[in-house]
């Protein structure tokens, strides 16, 4: 390297810095000489230091306790046996009653529990249910790692749905491990969904989900495909759990930064192996990222920028573009985990005003 | 709290877990009682632990050295003086000539200086410019920083959207601090836009860049709003720098996890003063993430997951979108800021790919 003029040890640091400039994939908007001389590089694992993670001031004033809230106690504590799991899912549904009970007022609607198929479900049904909406149905699929949220609390983000998109919601509530790993969860999905088939046109119907949920839309779209059956119109991952194999980049990228999941060496690492039981992980029904997304009805997947599975949600929309699929994506500013199902943050007004009008758009009326 | 049965320690401690479980805006797709009860706690800046950062798997082979290159050298080096930063901007286009040749050879274009409305400018043009594209023309305007890349490189950039898409592009080689601060570069740019506006028909043209590129794309659709001139068809920001505040969470969640800009407190940060001159870092023309988006044309926005600036991408999408502008996000698993410019990776010809249809579903042909 050759300096143009003058050698004092400013000058020297200064091209000491240029020459670093040129040679990475730049800031710029341009890599430039990257090309020809990273290549050359060995790739290597790097350490990333501590830092501070600051309170953003870019979201809310209503999600800010919420993107700033310390870790969850407890993340790391992952059961040691079923009765272990057993405990923790008895307990993540308990305390729901207030929250929900808010939703069903302040969104006006109501909930009834039932049983489609012979698998229990929670239907929720705006109280002004709009003309056009009547004989569009939308099934939900819940999340919590294939372990949590049994019951009626499962069914939040489908109250959610129903009172922000204005459309009859059917949440599943389906089995879950230890007691019933996979495919116990599909087969309800798809046993209600047969059912849903037999009085309902396909094209007024949508599957979604968050996490879990998410991942088990996209294993519905996989078995439906194999068996023949109609697929819904749209569906609307988010956050989706579409790679149990612990690929994706922020993984390890989002840990410690998420303050949902945290690390998947936490309890959703232990979830995952309870779930497969003795299947292997990267099933494309468990794992649905490993399968063929060719035929898909189109998609909109949501996430945030501090999400542990937000590579999940990123390969999710790629690989539906890849296979020609109609897909949107969108990524809310600092938000963790699923985090866009905050109660009546205007983030999860928006998120769930753009999934309502994706379904709009794309389901017969 | 209450426990079911039994109490010995092991039981005491999934219980801590599932009440940090029921509690927390969860792994569910849940959030529940968060919204009562951390609506109640202070949120707080966290401390992020130091942590790896493996080579993902889940990127092309050809992206992977440049996915797993360590931070380069010289990124926390700010110059101290105007002959610092134009030395810096020297080095930034030095050795730029076999990609550059590359690029024209393998993408089948040609390049050629000129100047238009007195700016210099590079138009590339593909040797089979195809039918439809005739009359259809690009405008590009070049990252770094508002500091970086004078000259041929930074019509790198170009060169690929002229590739890929196969349409004209004309690269503004606007004037850059610190001899020419805000707002030279964008009154270059309106320069050459009221140059291209006398001799084609705006429904035919699109305006695109990366990172500064991307910002000043954005300004420079407010500035045109603002005194009248007819706006571009469609817009393309990349990895867009729309806010040199110093706001976006990922400029504190991806610090140290991009390799690219790594830091604000690196260069960048510098640049951001040195471009802004006496003026206010939040004025719409220098940050438009403060302007109004009403009225702008179709935008895709291009990010990565480990870009420093995801924040500004998601913002702008999320901001086009409340503006009732038809906007499309796509996001690069593992990226950092403006590696889909990496010339020849899979990845870079389907980020190229994904905005050239879109570009074409948008102009006039």
């Amino acid at each position: 390297m050759t300096t143009t003029r003058g050698e004092g040890p400013t000058r020297r640091s200064v091209i000491a810095v240029a020459a670093g400039a040129a040679l990475a994939p730049f800031a710029a908007g341009w890599p430039a000489a990257a090309a020809t001389t990273l290549a050359k590089a060995e790739p290597a694992e790097r350490l990333v230091p501590a830092r501070p993670l600051p309170v953003p001031d870019t979201v809310s004033e209503a999600l800010r306790p919420v993107v700033g809230a310390p870790l969850p106690a407890g993340w790391d504590s992952v059961p040691r046996d079923a009765d272990g799991w057993r405990a923790l899912a008895r307990a993540s549904a308990r305390g729901a009653g207030p929250i929900l009970d808010e939703i069903k007022q302040k969104l006006r609607i109501t909930v009834e529990p039932g049983r489609i198929g012979g698998v229990p479900v929670f239907v929720s049904t705006p109280v002004d249910l709009p003309e056009a909406n009547r004989a569009r149905v939308l099934m939900h699929l819940h999340g919590g790692g294939y372990v949590l949220f049994p019951g009626e609390i499962g069914a939040g983000e489908g109250m959610l749905m129903a009172g922000y998109a204005r459309m009859r919601v059917v949440s599943v509530d389906y089995r879950m491990a230890p007691d019933h790993p996979f495919p116990a969860a599909l087969d309800d999905a798809i046993a209600v969904w047969t059912v849903l088939l037999a009085t309902h046109d396909a094209r007024r119907m949508a599957v979604f989900g968050t996490s879990a949920g998410g991942g088990l839309t996209l294993a519905m779209l996989l078995r439906a495909k194999a068996e023949g059956l109609p697929l819904p119109a749209a569906v609307a991952p988010g956050s989706p759990w579409a790679d149990l194999t612990g690929r994706g980049d922020t993984l390890a990228a989002n840990a410690f930064v998420d303050n949902v999941l945290v690390s998947m060496t936490g309890w959703g690492g232990g979830a995952a192996r309870l779930y497969a039981g003795g299947a292997p992980l990267d099933h494309p029904l468990i794992s649905p990222l490993h399968g063929d997304f060719a035929g898909f009805p189109p998609a909109i997947v949501t996430s945030g920028t501090r999400d542990l599975l937000l590579s999940d949600a990123v390969r999710v929309h790629r690989k539906l573009r890849q296979a020609g699929v109609e897909a949107t994506l969108q990524v809310f500013e600092a938000q963790s985990h699923a985090q866009f199902l905050t109660p009546f943050a205007p983030e999860t007004e928006e998120a769930f005003g753009e999934i309502a009008r994706f379904l709009e758009r794309h389901l017969a009326a």
